[in-house]
C-alpha cells in the first residue's frame, strides 16, 4: 500500500488497517507490527528489524522525525491530531505508532548456547506475556515459545510490555505442545513446570532446582495454570508463598528467571 | 443510601457513585471499595471488612446470592444485564460488583514482628500497585505504604491487581515522604531502594544486602525510579540484568521480595 507524506482522513486504508490490528491484537492485514510511542520506535531502530513508516501526530512531528532520522530511509508520515487520536484506542501512544517487521526465528536459534527457554502455555494476558519477554530478556533467556492458544506475540500491547525485548529475544509462536516437548526432548532439555504453592505440595522450590542444566521453563494460563500435557512431562516448581492462591503469572516467570540467572552467574 | 432489593436504572444514584468511583479510581463518595469480580467479593467475605452491599447482574445472581449467603446479612441487589454493563468499563467485572469498607490501619500494624515494609513512591499504574500488594502478602512483607503522589490503593484496578491482598496486608497512603522517614529511623529500620541495573552501578545486588533486619523497601515511580529525598537516606539495591533499560517495577519489587523471604526462611 502506498504510503504518502501525510494523511489527513481517518477513512485512509493505512490507518483502518492499524486501527484493526490494535483491535484485533495483531499484525496489521500486510504483517507489519504495530508499535505504539516513541520508546517503542527508538527500540525498533535500534533492533535489526525493518522500519516501513512512522505515522506521527502533527504535535509530535518534531520529536518522531528526530527519533526516525537515526536510521536512514525511514519515512515519517503525518497525521492531524484528532485524526491520530482514533487511530489508537488508548490514550499512551502519544502520537506515534511505527509499522515494524516482526523478526523471524528458527528452531535452533533459540537454544543458542545454554539454553534457558521459557514456554508459554495458554497465556491469555498481552501484559503478562510481554512483561515476561522483558524478564527473560534481562535474566538471559535464550527464547521463548508461544504455545498454540496464548496472546499473539504480535498484540500491540504484547510488544508494549515487552518494552522492546520482543525485538531482540528469539521467539516462535503458534506451536503444538507436543512438537515443542520433541524439540526438547531431542534437546536433552530440562523441562521445569510453574506450578501455585497450594497445588506444589511435592513440587521443588525454585533453589532446589538447577537451573544451571540447558532447561526451559513453562509458564502456564493465568487462570488454570500449565496443561496436563506439558506438566506430566515436567519437573513442577513452585514459589514459596503464604497467604494468597497464587502470584501473578508474570511475576512468577519473573522470579524463576531472577532465580535461573542467579544459579547460572554463581555455577 | 437506602438499597432497594432490585435497581432497574442507570440513573440510580447508588450505581452512579460506583460508576464515577471506577472512572476516577477511587472509593464511591459515601466510601466504600468497588471490588469488581465474584473472587473479590469472595476474598472481601474472607476477611475482616464489612460488605456494605452486593450489586448482580440478573444473569449471576444466583452465583452472586450463593457467595454472599457465605456471611449473613450481606444483601445482593439484582441490577439488569444491560444496566449492570453500563457500571464497569470493563469486561471483566463479570457482573459482581460488591461495595466493601475500606480497612483501617495504624502505623504501628505495619511493623509487627520483624519488619518488612513496602514503600511506593510515585507508583503511577494500578496493576503494578496491586500486584505489588500481592506479592507483599505472599512473601510475608507486614506492611505497604503509599507515598503522596502514588495511585490510590483504591482504585478498583489496584484492588483488582492485589487478588484480595488489599483486604489484608496492612497499609497506609496518602503519606509525605519526610514523615515516613521520621517513622522508619524511630523504628531502626533499614531503608533498601530498588534503583535499575544500568543506574545502580555501586548498588548491591539483592543476595548482598541484609533483609532479615527489620527493613522496608522502597520502590519507585515507572519511569523516574525513587525520588532523590527517600534515594538518599536508602541503600541502593539494583537486581542484576542484561540487556533491558530496567524490569517492570512490581516485578522488580516481586523479585526482591521473594529474595527477602529467601533469605528469611532460611536465616
Amino acid at each position: 500500500m502506498a504510503t504518502p507524506e501525510t494523511i489527513t482522513s481517518a477513512a485512509n486504508p493505512l490507518l483502518k488497517d492499524v486501527r484493526r490490528a490494535i483491535a484485533r491484537g495483531g499484525l496489521t492485514e500486510q504483517g507489519w507490527c504495530v508499535a505504539e510511542t516513541l520508546h517503542l520506535l527508538e527500540e525498533a531502530l535500534r533492533s535489526d528489524c525493518e522500519v516501513k513508516v512512522v505515522l506521527a501526530a502533527e504535535s509530535v512531528r518534531s520529536a518522531a522525525e528526530a527519533q526516525a532520522g537515526r536510521r536512514a530511509g525511514v519515512k515519517v508520515v503525518v497525521v492531524p491530531d484528532p485524526v491520530m487520536q482514533k487511530v489508537s484506542a488508548t490514550q499512551t501512544s502519544q502520537g506515534v505508532v511505527a509499522l515494524v517487521r516482526p523478526p523471524e526465528w528458527r528452531l535452533d536459534q533459540l537454544f543458542r548456547g545454554r539454553a534457558l527457554v521459557v514456554a508459554l502455555d495458554g497465556m491469555q494476558d498481552p501484559g503478562n506475556a510481554g512483561a515476561i519477554l522483558r524478564a527473560a530478556e534481562a535474566f538471559g533467556a535464550t527464547g521463548a515459545i508461544f504455545l498454540k492458544g496464548c496472546v499473539s506475540p504480535y498484540n500491540p500491547k504484547t510488544l508494549r510490555a515487552s518494552a522492546g525485548s520482543l525485538f531482540r529475544v528469539p521467539f516462535l509462536h503458534g506451536r503444538d505442545a507436543a512438537a515443542v516437548l520433541a524439540a526438547f526432548k531431542q534437546r536433552g532439555v530440562r523441562l521445569y513446570a510453574a506450578v501455585p504453592a497450594r497445588e506444589g505440595k511435592a513440587a521443588r522450590s525454585p533453589a532446589e532446582v538447577d537451573f544451571t542444566a540447558n532447561c526451559a521453563l513453562i509458564i502456564g494460563n493465568e487462570a488454570r495454570g500449565v496443561g496436563p500435557e506439558l506438566r506430566a512431562a515436567a519437573l513442577e516448581v513452585s514459589i514459596p508463598t503464604a497467604g494468597v492462591e497464587s502470584l501473578n503469572a508474570a511475576m512468577a516467570a519473573g522470579i524463576l528467571l531472577y532465580e535461573a540467572q542467579r544459579q547460572r552467574s554463581t555455577a
